[in-house]
């Protein structure tokens, strides 16, 4: 038995706990104070298997990954002079997984 | 020295504090967000001497095993000709545990 | 790689947060419910290297630790046979910090 601790973007922890029932996985998330370091994120326990922590892994790589996305800012509100918007890319996603030993482990 | 995670559902959340405070366990709670997997949960970080594992693991068999409970549903409002409520068995509690190494630890 | 889960007061955490950044270090804050045992904590997952462990335990220990802190209790109001409040020290800070293998680590 290992334990999968996940800190993923908030924007990504439903993709992720959807894609985790469908597995058939048990999750449990934390809640994240936000705005610290990383803002908004979300921690996932999940206990799993040793032959399955690959599929887990992979599972938050699909649900989570760093992409671009192109976003279009807002113009200034009432600035008539202010130049057309242009889109612009950013970077979101992304997620820090560690997996540990499980010594023992109880389901009661 | 060992990391106790116990993941507890809230209504069992006080009793196993108030079990683990009597017995001399130091424990912290975090927030679970709830309304993921299992509603309602909290978890319980519990660091203890390896040779108090097991009482560890006992006070939560004790405080949060998964029990049937009678309760009787609330008949419709004003529906007078819904059929009286017959109480039904639900199961609450259940607890999760994982015993984890811990390589080193402080206390300042 | 090691986690560092450490868990201290709020009156430190913002102060430990700062020296984290500072020093390189990459966190997670995980909001801890309050009233219970120790009121009002905050849980840190810390992500860190074998070698780097060392420090990252010293930020703790220089960002939290347990000390003595001089208050003056208020005195009651509108109770004019109050004697003067005379200043107390209470102890403030302290951190429990769990050092904890990891398996494996990844960061998509
Ligand atoms: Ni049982
Ligand atoms: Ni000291
Ligand atoms: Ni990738």
């Amino acid at each position: 038995m290992r334990l999968v601790i996940a800190v993923v973007q908030d924007k990504d922890s439903g993709r992720l706990a959807a894609e985790l029932v469908k597995r058939g996985y048990r999750a449990t998330k934390l809640a994240s104070t936000g705005g610290f370091l990383k803002a908004g994120n979300t921690t996932f326990l999940i206990g799993v298997d040793d032959e399955r922590v690959n599929d887990v892994v992979e599972c938050i790589h699909r649900s989570c990954r760093a992409r671009e996305q192109v976003v279009t800012p807002f113009a200034p509100v009432g600035n008539v002079d202010a130049e057309v918007p242009v889109p612009i890319s950013v970077q979101v996603g992304g997620a820090t997984v560690f997996v540990l030993d499980v010594e023992r482990f109880e389901h009661f």
